[in-house]
């Protein structure tokens, strides 16, 4: 297809071809199938390893390098600090309405403590860096400049997430390799650190070239790019390339449950919304009875921190998709969740790039 | 600058040369001034004038075209029906209110009734007809089917704007000529009409392909887009052209307050948040005490509808404008709000323009 210089700069660091990158997606669906596939077809795999174990998230590293000898990604989420005395009132609070819910769905009430603890983020960082991973990308946050020394020390390209500029600008003084701008289209959670509030909500067209301006390293353009067009718009406005996530997860490869394949290939861009009701901080998921009802009369205020709620409502969401109830899953989709169909990663990769550039043919008029 | 077969099909529509539509802002940003220069540089200027009396907009039309005699257009919004009865509880709740920050203010309480009557929209249609305006859009719903024949057999080109996809089938279906897509990043009112809930808050990225889908008239795209690199973007997602607001408030032929465009020129895409406190419908603004406050006390259910609530805050936001206290003042901007500058309307344009042409020249290399 045919490239900018901000492409050439993009695909050079990450040592790819084709200027995408699949959004690391934790949770499941990125599996070892996922990441080769999208690597293989010359763009960037990643694997979304944050809630996994330190072994676990080795396997998954070694599975990956079992089908792809091309540069892949780990992602994982950057722990913030949270204050454990303010939690314990918002977790009784929460773990009642949570019981109010469970009853409902006849499954066992719950004592209000969070029901498993965050993994060790130095500890998983450690795998990432023994297994020489590629890339290392990361959302919430900066790691500490001890761990990216550490990256850099070995040759791992560091990929940082922003949802202002003001978030970019400090990825980049980090001494990040490459930004991704996240526009508020964007599945999952909102990567914001620096602030978590609506006012973070900026959306793509106006996110991308907005950093472009106030970085020097390569930008990837994420959130609401599905396709080929998508793909033209990010470059015009002075990305390298783009993240999809959405547009991957009805992909075979993929290891979205079947049952969210099936809800994800029937929503529209009005499917989505923003909710902080599943584990703390703000994401975007297809809306349902739990999200509505949750947003409206359950405050803010007494939502614990992340990530413990989402560990206090996993039995709850386990329960949904075993029972196939969409009011309570949790699946987190993109705003242009519309343009998904089934075909293999690498089938995808390369519509994208074929109607990027047929989009770019159409320029051809001068007045 | 080079164009599209989309870009060809819009422009051939409105009878214009290049594809920038500057957005119908009202409140006063839109005078002759910025409108003639407009659409003299080859776009298509916009006379906000919902907010208007029939003779004010008479008066406006005739003061354009003393400055110019290409096209431009002429915007109104659509009313819709309320509930008196349920506003008369909540007109007394907002106005005690306001009241309270009447009184931190010093200036005098009022009554709890609207300080004004909305415009008769036929009546202000039926100037736009005798008039023979070249173009005719409209926001927050769709006209009667009988002023819509009366618009055709006037030759008038019909402009709708919509927020989701099925907002664009039903102007489609209703005979518009061509939908603007209104994504997230706009500033001033949501257009929605079908949905006035966050879910359709959809962002520009995503929701311009969806709607190019699905509508065979041509779209312009608008949120977010502020310069040639959005221009270009917004064509790649098959828009055939590009309706820009913000950017123009600050033109030095924009009406807007001097004291509302040194705040819109300080302003970043992290300034701006989406309330319904101002006016009663959802409107991006930048943000202050008012809102901020508003938006954690004062209850959605407790609003009264659109536009009493505009009426009701009037006095403070002049006040605020007259005493330059920006913790009251209502200034709409969009998220790209700090790519503004003060160059003159036909600078903008031709700028524009040349940075579309350098974008695309920036796509040579194949691989």
């Amino acid at each position: 297809m045919k490239m900018t210089p901000n492409v050439k700069s993009l695909i050079n660091k990450l040592k790819i071809t084709v200027p995408i990158v699949q959004a690391p997606m934790a949770g499941g669906a990125t599996t070892a199938k996922l990441v080769a596939a999208v690597s293989n077809a010359g763009g960037l795999g990643s694997f979304g390893a944050g809630y996994l174990s330190p072994p676990k998230i080795r396997e998954g590293i070694r599975a990956i390098r079992e089908l792809t000898d091309k540069p892949f990604a780990v992602s994982l989420f950057v722990p913030s600090i949270f204050d454990r005395e303010k939690n314990q009132d918002s977790i009784k609070k929460m773990n009642d309405k949570l019981n109010f819910y469970r009853k409902q769905l006849g499954i066992p009430e719950q004592s209000p403590s969070p029901a498993a603890q965050e993994e060790d983020f130095a500890e998983q960082v450690k795998v990432i860096i023994e297994e020489k991973v590629p890339v290392f990308s990361f959302t919430f946050g900066i790691p500490s400049p001890e761990i990216i020394t550490k990256l850099k020390e070995n040759n791992i390209v560091i990929m940082g997430t922003a949802t202002t500029v003001a978030e970019a600008v400090a990825l980049e003084k980090q001494q990040c390799d490459i930004v991704v701008a996240q526009g508020s289209e964007a599945g999952g959670h909102r990567a914001s650190f620096l602030n978590h509030s609506r006012f973070s909500q900026i959306g793509t067209m106006a996110l991308v070239p907005l950093i472009v301006d106030h970085v020097k390293v390569p930008v990837l353009a994420s959130g609401g790019i599905a396709d080929g067009r998508g793909l033209v718009a990010a470059l015009a406005l002075g990305a390298g390339g783009v993240q999809i996530g959405t547009r991957f997860l009805t992909c075979p490869e993929s290891g979205f449950p079947e049952v969210y394949k099936q809800i994800v290939l029937k929503s529209t861009e009005e499917s989505t919304a923003i909710t902080n009701k599943y584990t703390g901080k703000e994401v975007r998921a297809i809306t349902n009875s739990y999200i509505t009802q949750m947003e409206e009369e359950f405050k803010d205020d007494d939502m614990p921190s992340y990530p413990v709620p989402h560990y206090m409502t996993q039995d709850i969401r386990q329960h949904a998709a075993k029972t196939n109830n969409p009011s309570f899953m949790s699946i987190w989709a993109g705003q242009a969740v519309s343009l998904n169909n089934t075909v293999s990663a690498s089938q995808l990769i390369e519509d994208i790039t074929k109607q990027a550039d047929e989009t770019l043919d159409t320029f051809q008029f001068k007045k």
